[in-house]
């Protein structure tokens, strides 16, 4: 035992080799004269900045100094220090490798490099694709003016301005009314699910990162700050009351930061994240010494992957921004995404139609606005693989609700105007008890004749136009939801007719694959038949989560996930990442069986774990070609992919 | 080439060794003289009984008789044999083992093992347990003064009388005024659901057994003739016309039989199957000759057998008719079937509950109705065991229908009730988009407090009290949904408290088995960790196939399925029988890895598969303990259980 508490020329310090917060080489730390470690903690005695030990002690200073230099050469890392000076003699307590923030992770992974203490293979195991996420987020520009009341449980990533609710039906009463709001709760629970919806954020005063709010914010991507302590939230009052009394009633503005858990009062401007401004293009990468690490260390991730990262986008634009994010490719367009908006009229004319005239009239009208929508996706990924699902949702979401429209007759009564009667009958003809599990998917193919051949249709026109034009379009057809090698068979076959025909009338060859996703469980089951008519599989993890867990994510998440982390049945939704023993085990089979009936099937993934870091590594060790997430996370995939074969390659894995 | 038409010395004529239509022996057959084969085919000229060429050509007739015995001695089964006679000289064209109903199929068994031309063994494999089906439907008591008006495919079996009527809507009104109706249509397609919901029975003019009336007729277990083509149906009339200018108009009464095909005029008295009488122990084995040869079969399939034969069934009454058609057990009470009726403003109670005591006492007035319950089930199966299943379904499913509710709400405006207004609430908070996917089985017991607690006890108690009065009750704990071993482990350690408190209150030791289903995907593919907690499984196999497929089968099988099968995606339904590559491979998976994990694991099915014939001999493969179904099939699967063993044993399949 040594002692810090002997007088002047004794005390106790903690120092960092480099900033961890900002990752900056020099002096960081703290030193209190006189003092034992116990005294530092408790915060009773304000301590002097470690540079003062100059000052104080120069000979131990200079000691210090050098035990850093020596013990960061050891490490090869940051350096969390912890010291002792005993009358005039320097003694070390501890070290560790130091906890860093994102932005700190990235700078000093690349300073290493620079001063040879690392490889860059090395570097790219030091940061994460959660960190990376962090550093994309757009985060509050904290000036001098702001006032923050409190710090919570940073539950859900973002930043969130709007006017404090205390309650879910005034959240979607304020929301439907245009106003931003954040709903504020002691806790949440599944009655506040439409009023999360509704809200920019949610904040509570109680719980952690597996709480209700949490879990259910997470899915919905929305941000959260939980477990707020300090705050005293008062729902009948329509209040909160914050330390020193600050009282924040319904109306007031709050600004939350779901990235650190500060909660803000007043609107706090937001600034958007430099280095997605560079992944955007707006800043070259020798902006600042954050974002020359963040490329550097991506170009090394690129260089070292064996994954393919694509992104999941149904426009043009999207397309356009997937692959300045780096996208090579598109994983996964949503055709029913185009069937929004306007022409959401012609897919009712085409539901309600009762003839095969008006019918085929109705596919007619909608085939020229598909063809047009390729053209754009396909001229935006010029050179790359494009991946088209044909349309999988069930054709009542195209039409309104049955208890609205039933309301709604019922209250006209006699005064129902034709169309809404005849309405209401088609809607109550096309209502399913579990669309989920409805007529969707390769069914709706197989059933309504002609809806099919008109998007392969629409796609081998685009894909002829481009080519004419001089383009390289790589269109591929997705068959969704198919469940037996007879429906693959059949629309394959149908698919490739179209195609020659198309072919036939312009003139012009484009090579198109077609494939399927694996989203039931029973394709997974006989992948290897299924692979004898697919020259691709696309595994649609979200369905088949749902259908191996035999649970629906809008009716679960916010009914009972919470509850099921808080028993330990899940550490983590299995939304969020993939579970491997269940739906990673039937990837497993269907990639192995697939594999061993056709050596040279495509594999990827589009299911939104497709953008998440764990199971980026799940993906590479069972040997997919790809993943393919929204475009945001293609960046995270991107780096996750370089350090799986990283950390494969040194036999390790990823521990972080 | 020989010819019978050479003169009244020569003749052509087919000849059964048996009765083809009973079984009876005897001889059967016709004789044309002076003809062709081609001329008794085409039915231009009468045919003469086979017993006259005894007087034609007592000669030749003698021959003949010797040459069937020798056939017969051959083919050691009913011969089905074609002669010409030329000039006097007797010639055999051809021969082949017969087609015989279902009647003469257990008769011919029977009387060859008394002629000692085949054994037992081989009997069991003459007969099917679709033959069996057909004997167990009542049939109608065709007397003279009954008018058929023509006959169509026998597409799902059974006696149906009523009313007819030519669309749905007028189905539905008939029905609902309690009128018994015939749905007589050209064919039906997705729209007449709920028409045929309605209706006692189903005819159309058009389609054959894989038509949309056909497959949806045979799921729902309702009695339809199809494809009845001289049938002229007008439904804009409101008539049809059968041959010979027959008119039957809307409200005239039709009976048709699903089991031949038959379609008559007016209300046919309707027989009960005199199997059926004798397996309720209403007639001796020696009642007839039928019933003689069925109990014989019926005996040695239950000698031969591995797999056992267990009933689905709910209540004391259903227990006791399953053990007189010889179910060895109850593999599923469904307790949810005990909370209808008046009990359902309890389960209201439950669910409007909004505070812990209100709840807690809804759950206290359900116990002991549920406790009285299971005492009778045990009673009527006393010695045997009963799988008791833990509450399954969804609660909302005892509340009102959201779109009644809404409509109801809003007509009344200002005038709705309170009570209204707040079950319309909860009906909207509990409200899911995918009830199969959402809060059910082992979710709920984890969610609700004291719900499966209050189960637990009730079974506990029941079985303390059967014991006490001398039974043998013999209950196991059945957990739905299983999805992840976490909610078994827990669910199960909750179990075995309660059963310990009764254990210790009642002073009364039953030793209860605590198990679960296996009826989501992700079940099967982690058993093997799942049978650490489970000391039996159940293989649930219709949700297992909706899941596995994705696909509901309330609203896929009036939707696609007969589409589907037309497209030959599959043969027949896979709720009618187990669809082995995608369904049956994940049993095979839980059962040996459940069975590795836990040698004496208990395994069976629960699903509807476990009364079809087809299925029955697929989980014999597999290796199952028992299947379990309702009542009714339990002989057709004791019979195929049987036969499974027999075939086994030659090596042959079932190619029936």
């Amino acid at each position: 035992m040594v002692f810090g508490n002997l007088g002047a020329d004794s005390g106790n310090g903690v120092a960092f080799t480099r900033s961890p917060a900002t990752g900056q080489q020099g002096i960081y730390g703290d030193y209190l004269q006189n003092a034992q470690g116990e005294d530092v903690v408790a915060g009773i005695r304000n301590t002097v900045p470690l540079q003062d030990l100059e000052k104080i002690d120069p000979a131990s200073y200079r000691q210090l100094l050098e035990i850093m230099r020596t013990l960061e050469n050891h490490y090869r890392d940051l350096c969390d220090i912890e010291f002792t000076i005993e009358r005039g003699k320097l003694w070390m307590l501890q070290t560790r490798v130091g906890k860093r923030t994102a932005a700190a992770a990235f700078r000093i992974a690349i300073q290493l490099v620079d001063q040879g203490l690392i490889d860059m293979d090395e570097a790219l195991t030091r940061v994460t694709g959660d960190q990376l996420a962090h550093l994309m987020f757009p985060r509050f520009d904290v000036g001098s003016d702001i006032t923050r009341i409190t710090t919570g449980v940073s539950a859900s990533p973002g930043a969130a301005v709007g006017k404090a609710v205390f309650d879910s039906a005034r959240a979607v009463e304020q929301a439907e009314a245009g106003q931003d709001v954040i709903l504020v709760r002691r806790e949440t629970n599944p009655d506040d699910l439409h009023g999360m919806i509704a809200a920019r954020g949610i904040l509570t005063s109680r719980g952690g990162k597996t709480s209700h709010a949490a879990v259910v914010a997470r899915g919905m991507g929305k941000t959260c700050v939980c477990g707020a302590d300090e705050l005293e939230v008062d729902t009948t009052g329509r209040k909160l009351t914050a330390p020193g009394g600050v009282v924040v009633a319904e109306g007031d503005v709050l600004s939350i930061d779901g990235t650190s858990g500060a909660v803000y009062l007043g609107s706090v401007p937001v600034a958007p994240s430099s280095v997605v401004t560079y992944f955007e293009g707006g800043l070259t990468p020798e902006a600042d010494d954050l974002v020359t690490s963040v490329d550097r260390i991506m170009k090394h991730a690129d260089a070292a992957r064996r994954l393919g990262v694509y992104a999941n986008a149904d426009t043009g634009e999207d397309c356009a921004r997937a692959r300045r994010f780096g996208a090579g490719g598109v994983g996964l367009v949503r055709t029913e995404h185009m069937f929004l908006g306007e022409r959401r009229q012609l897919v009712e004319r085409l539901i309600l139609a009762e003839d095969e005239a008006t019918r085929q009239s109705a596919l007619d009208a909608l085939e020229p606005l598909q063809r047009s929508d390729f053209v754009e996706i396909l001229r935006a990924m010029d050179g790359l693989p494009v991946t088209i699902r044909l349309i999988d949702p069930p054709l009542h979401e195209f039409l309104p609700d049955l208890t609205e429209m039933s309301v709604k007759v019922a209250l006209a009564g006699e005064n129902a105007t034709e169309k809404d009667k005849k309405l209401l009958e088609a809607v109550r003809r096309l209502h399913e008890q579990n669309p989920m599990l409805g007529l969707r998917g390769v069914r709706l193919g197989l059933v309504i004749p002609g809806l099919f051949a008109m998007q392969d249709r629409a796609i081998a026109h685009a894909a002829a136009d481009r080519k004419q034009a001089g383009g390289d379009p790589r269109p591929e057809i997705m068959i969704p939801l198919t469940a037996s090698v007879q429906e693959m068979e059949i629309t394959r076959e149908e698919t490739a007719k179209v195609l020659a025909a198309v072919e036939e009338e312009t003139g012009t060859h484009v090579h198109t694959m077609i494939g399927t996703m694996i989203e039931v469980p029973r394709a997974a089951m006989i992948a290897g038949e299924i692979a004898q008519y697919a020259e691709f599989f696309s595994f649609g993890t979200n369905d088949l989560t749902q259908m191996a867990w035999g649970f629906s994510r809008d009716d679960v998440e916010g009914a009972f996930f919470s509850r099921y982390i808080e028993l330990g049945i899940f550490g983590v939704s299995p939304f969020e990442t993939i579970d491997p023993d269940g739906v990673g085990r039937m990837v497993r089979i269907a990639t192995e069986e697939g594999r061993s009936a056709r050596p040279d099937l495509e594999l990827g993934v589009c299911g939104e774990h497709g953008g998440d870091p764990e199971a980026v590594h799940f993906f590479h060790q069972v040997g997919l070609d790809y993943v393919s997430c929204s475009p945001f996370r293609v960046p995270i995939a991107r780096l996750e992919a370089g350090r799986a074969m990283v950390l494969e390659s040194v036999g390790g894995s990823d521990s972080r």
